[in-house]
């Protein structure tokens, strides 16, 4: 289900940044538990915030999905 | 910004199909007046619904964002 793919890619990345779910959700200003709840793939993300959280990694949403679609 | 860029994406796509507003929507099962908005570049839309829409075009959310990005 695409929520799951979505938040296990993001935790992949954030992972590989070595940030926590805390440090990384302040960067990019979302609330920390809603950022946590993305992850656990129980959020309808809405694009906007979907942007924010691949700027805040650096990439386009584009790179962002194709980490989605590897699985 | 990103909703308005989606939506110009999106009708770029469509048409390209030689699809209708009204045809597509009926096509993914969404709200034709819905869709005409996102186009619009008026909704903050969902992943669930940017998934519904990229198979719809029969491509990946990633080749989806890729067109977006190319604006």
């Amino acid at each position: 289900m695409i929520q799951k793919s979505f938040g296990y890619a993001c935790k992949k990345i954030r992972e590989g940044k070595g940030l926590s779910q805390e440090k990384f959700a302040l960067l990019i200003e979302m609330d920390r538990t809603y950022y946590a709840s993305v992850e656990s793939g129980k959020r309808n993300i809405s694009i906007q915030n979907i942007k924010k959280i691949a700027d805040g990694f650096g990439i386009s949403i584009s790179e962002l999905f194709e980490t989605v679609e590897k699985g």
